[in-house]
């Protein structure tokens, strides 16, 4: 009988005829468009079979396949992933739940029903349907998936005031590893009964279950916010201005763009911007109007006590609108300069200025360009190493420069990862980042939810430890 | 050699070596301060000693004593739970961190360093020296302490738009049942690496670890909040404005008193309240002065609208507080009236209504007196359950009742702890509330955690039942 890594063609026939008709795809051509995702791992296998879900049901039935066979399992939402917490295993199912994508808002409380691959945009869009706002808001919000997002704990620009993505997870519906489908949480806004499970689901990047349904909380509509940009002929300026404003009041944006940015940006747009800046920030304030004119002109007064070289504020949308765009584009340019590793460390906020110059110490030292962003607000920042993919040497310097920086994230104290997730990319850094003790606890985890460990096997936990434990 | 409780006096004298002088308390009279909390669980045990740890050291040398010999560890911090969590166990350890206090703000970062047993009320005094708040704010905050809230996931009044104790959790430093200290999480506002075990903590009631240290995120100032008080005939015209409010903008107090609480409470004052309304709404807006005008005229027109019978907004600090006293007096005028079972029941938005008038219901069948005061912008409910303690057949039907509401408001799609826990006397509902599935993961974890079940054995899991898992 005709084997395919270790499920033979009648089992396979199985699965096919357990879930919903037409989802299970095996053509190698289609396969390919499912072993990466945007962290574009090469060390990425090749699926079995790729599950298009169509129901919770089609997810149960792939697990409780999976689970008897013994075969891996990755959830994929939109494959926008930068860490490779959806890199396909060589041999195992590619579990996507791109088609469920239903969402049911209910303004009387405030939340939304949604499933798993409905993108982030689509989310904030039925919100505003009712007037409502689904604030997190990750840059790939356009094409980025919600199940995706809960599964890294996704953060964004808006966070610095409005929290990540676990903010506004209410409840779950998660099938665990043996296909067995929970509700964890609900549309309440208090609930302590028993253990916060899920919370502990949101992050844990498809290691311990798979989301087949979220309730989100959901606010009244943003305000129109009020937008400042400042640039800075030192770096140093320009981080001691974002701690004095972080430190002293909440705007809704404060968001950073080293001088490699701005001019990979102004090569891109010629929109104007100072080739010679040290560095921008951009700033935004959502409170009521009068009172938003005063906490920007705060800011204003704080950017120039910091030798701003030029501030500008404005409330007209549509010169907000330009500013934002600069920031906007500020990966796509960077890109055009060759193949990017993103990064997302994080220090705690009075140490943002050791870790940015730090990156340019790294950058000279590997000889590789890297240009930072920076959810600046809250100390997390996305170094975006450039190299030519073409070239070995500078590829492997580029590698050698990415841990670099998560080492030096965790030597300020601070995160090997603020909002994209673990997955495969970090894995080797991830016991630098919580130490041995906090590891030895997530395994334990692991361990009680998912057994056989066929739950996204080698994202955040290297499988042969796990085997060990 | 004399034995106590299964550890002989040679034992015990290896605990008192083994922490800080003077911590370590057998005496009887002393003993009988530990064993119950606010509850006065009825089925509270004698503990063999109480540790006052002074240090995370003494923490980890009671857990380790603890379990080498296989004995229950009560964590408690104030003593001012409402559900048993801190009850005694009979022949175990009182664990009191209510000496470990210290509170360390740093206002760069806007975090709180601070040991368990800090009340509520100083981390809130230390965090204003600094122009800082630490939102969360219990009914008891005066007397309960940091580490019981995370312990139980405290709300409060200004949850309802600045959310519970986990919004707030940034890190933890936890000694494990071995007597191993971690530390989870840190002053970072982002941190996807690994999984979420700090939030996981919270809300665990002391049967994961001990909480020695945690870090808080605190916010700038509250701005001073406008209030307004409304009265209605009906509790319809009441909850329908609740309702109405609580899905149309994000009031930084909602709350919620019915009849027998406005009539305990003028007994208590004579302060002028009408007698024959029944509800009464207490609203704040803390938005700047001039949009906090704005959206209290909006409430204001929203209750006339519901058929409001008196409606009273004011600007001027000394009329709010006087209105805030009459909500915060509720409680102890209640109890005037005879002894108190308190509830923490809560139910999605939309179902308030017929929760109050269920409980209602309930009070008429089980002719006993309930009180309801609500934080009623989350649906979190608090009904007084008034009896004569010397009444034994009044007490169980007040028993009865306690039940009622807690099946009411699973009914309902709520939960029967929205802020207080599960302790050792909610724990018969709790699998009506959340589930068997959800659980018997929550068995699995708690398992992975404390395999002994040595830590606060009895609160939220049955004893009996984890034994067999």
């Amino acid at each position: 009988m005709a084997q395919i890594a270790g499920v033979n063609t009648v089992q396979l026939q199985q699965l096919i005829e357990s879930v919903s008709q037409g989802t299970v795809i095996t053509n190698p051509a289609t396969l390919d468009n499912y072993r990466w995702d945007r962290a574009n791992d090469p060390s990425a296998g090749t699926p079995l079979a790729v599950v298009r879900a169509a129901s919770a049901h089609d997810v149960q039935a792939t697990l409780r396949f999976a689970n008897v066979h013994d075969i891996p399992v990755v959830p994929r939402g939109a494959g926008s992933g930068l860490s490779g917490g959806s890199s396909a295993v060589e041999g195992g199912i590619v579990l996507s739940l791109e088609n469920m994508r239903e969402i049911d808002v209910d303004p009387l409380t405030r939340t939304a029903v949604v499933q798993p691959g409905a993108l982030n945009t689509e989310v904030k869009a039925a919100a505003a349907e009712h007037g409502l706002w689904y604030p997190p808001d990750p840059s790939s919000f356009e094409f980025c998936s919600i199940g995706g997002n809960i599964a890294t704990n996704a953060g964004g620009l808006c966070c610095v005031k409005y929290g990540v993505t676990a903010d506004y997870v209410l409840g779950l519906r998660v099938v665990l590893a043996d296909g067995k489908e929970i509700t964890l949480g609900g549309p309440r806004l208090k609930d302590v009964a028993g253990l916060n499970l899920t919370q502990l689901f949101v992050g844990s990047e498809g290691t311990l279950g798979v989301i087949t349904e979220v309730t989100l909380r959901l606010v009244p509509a943003q305000r129109p916010p009020t937008t400042l940009v400042a640039t800075f002929a030192t770096l140093d300026d320009a981080t001691s201005s974002v701690l004095a404003i972080a430190s002293t009041m909440r705007p809704s944006m404060l968001e950073f763009m080293d001088r490699p940015t701005i001019n990979a940006v102004e090569d891109a747009t010629g929109m104007g911007l100072d080739r010679e800046a040290a560095a921008m920030l951009i700033v935004q304030s959502d409170e009521p109007a009068e009172y938003a004119a005063h906490e920007i002109a705060e800011i204003d007064a704080l950017c120039q006590r910091h030798n701003a070289s030029e501030v500008f504020a404005t409330s007209d949308p549509e010169e907000a609108e330009a500013i934002i765009v600069a920031r906007r584009m500020a990966i796509p340019a960077v890109e055009r300069h060759g193949t990017l590793l993103l990064e997302d460390v994080g220090v705690p906020l009075p140490r943002l200025g050791d870790l940015v110059r730090g990156i340019e110490g790294i950058a000279k030292q590997q000889n590789v360009t890297i240009a930072v962003i920076a959810h600046a607000g809250d100390g997390n920042t996305h170094p975006l190493l450039v190299f030519d993919p073409t070239d070995d040497e500078q590829k492997q310097r580029a590698h050698d420069a990415y841990g670099d920086v998560m080492d030096l994230a965790v030597q300020l104290g601070g995160t090997i990862t603020g909002e994209h997730g673990v997955g495969r990319l970090k894995r080797p850094w991830l016991v630098d980042s919580i130490g041995d003790d906090a590891l030895e606890l997530n395994y334990q985890v692991k361990k009680a939810f998912d057994p056989k460990n066929i739950l996204n096997p080698g994202a955040i936990y290297d499988p042969a430890v796990l085997q060990e434990k």
